[in-house]
């Protein structure tokens, strides 16, 4: 079993730092939101020089997608079969779909993980092996409506494939984390995780993913209802803990970016969360280990109804508002450029002192 | 006097733009509204193509900043006086303020144009010519509380050389327009002007600027207040025409900004719209010339409360929400890369058929 130690952030260099920012050439707290950024930013990279940071430097900054397949999909709970998670993936390796335009028009590396898809990556087709990784845990998960998803194991051994894959990351000198995920199906297993671990109405966590109709959305709820019930009648007597919710009706892709954010956690390295199933292991991660929460920036808020009350529970303020609802990480890629714009603020910006400048 | 010819953009090109969109390997609708950013810009692209365009392109970027003094300003309305309008202007030239940060993170070309400032630069002032324009009309505006700001012909003048700025940048390829403003007194005229256009309240119409007192806030109230009575007392029968306006209250790198617009409607280019300020100049084009509107895209919502109006007003569809009060143009050049990653997925995505994905 892989242990996390994840320390809250030392506010103490605070105050230095909001120093820097009230000396720049503006008024105080008119970059808004920025100013936020670049705080957490740079207490973050605070911690290991125990002093105010002079630059933030954001490095290396990079996207891990993971993709899984899962058993509940066979239902058509989803506007896709599971057939197109291994066709999206090959998508992303020959550079077609928008989270690798995203990525390129604003300098992220993106890589992708196969956490679980049916049917593997053949090795002629992948083009670029330094982008892909196989960190396989099964051919997709069982069908939660009747089963438990994965074994016990298999959560434990989806935790250290994120986790080990993000230290490599960081280890290589990436200052970012962006997570994201494609998994035809996974909306459902986020929906079923957050009824459990918030212990909410399931009709309150389940929306129209990419865009189900009206009879998908009633089989959804009816099925995402039926596991809850199965799950619950067990275990009525004792709270499942956040890692046998996971072992009941998660995903391997969720459960590798759990591992992956605990990691970065761990390591000092801020990850910026995308839409609705990348919070929702966001909010898995915080519930294992609160101290995680403070190195979590949030890109934005998506279309998916259940994802606002997921951003609220967090207390998190999302950048963006796009009605985004696509996954694969867009909404993390389309943000980092803030968060570039708030480091160089904070890093270029001259003081009132040096521009001469008499407010 | 000039003369604008502004024609409104053809819809007959909309549907193979969205067949285009819609081909792409995302569910329907997903990418929210960088899709809406899209259709816009293509179609404008559409229009001298008499096709619909097959990559939209944003060649040269260009931010011009607009700098400018205020007589208003002698009151203390705001939280700096005007000397610093000259200070910040000598700060962009140098490189150290949010913008340049801002532009330079998203490589977009920074001009400063000085439209009126109190005391001119001065030629070793300046370390790079190609980025600063000389086109001032005179040495700040006269005290709106109880003058006409300008003359007629000032404002003619003054919509003259923003338009012919806007012309020169496009005809050297830029395909894309930002506008920000610097000018110490310029959200009471830019209220003055609102309440004026729109016939408000003039208490719905100001705010707080960059971060006034509350008592400074109550004499920019009274003080614009006084100017409307001045100014209706004057013309109570007939309405003022949007010059007429620009006159009494308007500011020179407001109005060389409204002439910068309609040159930039005319020869079908976008312009991404900053915050309340240079959105007070969007709406005087748009009253000039309602088909302008066709060429205008809405980079942030900010912090000025009666900005939320003014959008609300034009139907404008922000991109970003993230409490900027700061102006220069950082909101435009914030969203910006919103509109590159806009253009890069209508280019670059894969279709379903080429990408071999078969929902």
């Amino acid at each position: 079993m892989i242990n996390f130690t994840i320390k809250p952030l030392d506010t103490k260099y605070l105050s230095a730092l909001e120093t820097v920012i009230n000396n720049k050439t503006k008024p105080p707290g008119a970059l808004g939101q920025l100013e936020n950024l670049a705080i957490q930013l740079g207490l973050i990279q605070s911690q290991p020089l125990e002093e105010a940071v002079v630059a933030i430097s954001l490095n290396k900054p990079t996207m891990l997608v993971f993709a899984a397949d899962h058993g509940i999909a066979k239902h058509g709970v989803s506007i896709a079969p599971s057939a197109v998670t291994r066709q999206m993936v090959l998508n992303f390796l020959t550079g077609g779909a928008a989270i690798n335009c995203f990525c390129r028009t604003n300098d992220i590396v993106l890589k992708v993980v196969d956490a679980g898809i049916i049917e593997p990556i053949k090795a002629v087709e992948i083009p670029d092996n330094n982008s892909f990784y196989q960190q396989r845990i099964a051919s997709g998960t069982q069908d939660f409506a009747t089963l438990p998803a994965m074994s016990g194991t298999e959560v434990e051994q989806s935790l250290a494939y994120g986790a080990s894959i993000a230290m490599q990351e960081i280890l290589q000198g990436c200052d970012i984390l962006m997570l994201g995920e494609m998994g035809i199906g996974n909306t459902s297993s986020a929906s079923a995780i957050m009824a459990l671990l918030l212990d909410l109405p399931v009709n309150t966590c389940v929306g129209q993913g990419t865009g189900i109709n009206q009879e998908q959305l009633l089989l959804k709820q009816q099925l995402i209802t039926q596991a809850v019930s199965r799950i619950n009648t067990r275990s009525a007597e004792v709270p499942l803990s956040p890692k046998e919710i996971m072992a009941e009706v998660g995903g391997f892709e969720i459960v590798q970016m759990v591992g992956a954010i605990l990691a970065s956690a761990q390591a000092k390295t801020p990850v910026l969360v995308d839409g609705f199933i990348v919070s929702i292991a966001a909010l898995l991660a915080v519930k294992m280990h609160p101290n995680s929460k403070d190195y979590l920036l949030f890109a934005h808020q998506s279309d998916e109804q259940a994802h606002q009350a997921i951003l609220t529970h967090l207390a998190a303020e999302p950048i963006l508002n796009l009605g985004l609802r696509l996954g694969e990480g867009t909404g993390a890629a389309l943000a980092f450029p803030l968060l570039k714009a708030a480091v160089s603020f904070y890093n270029d910006m001259a003081s009132f002192e040096s521009a001469g400048v008499t407010v």
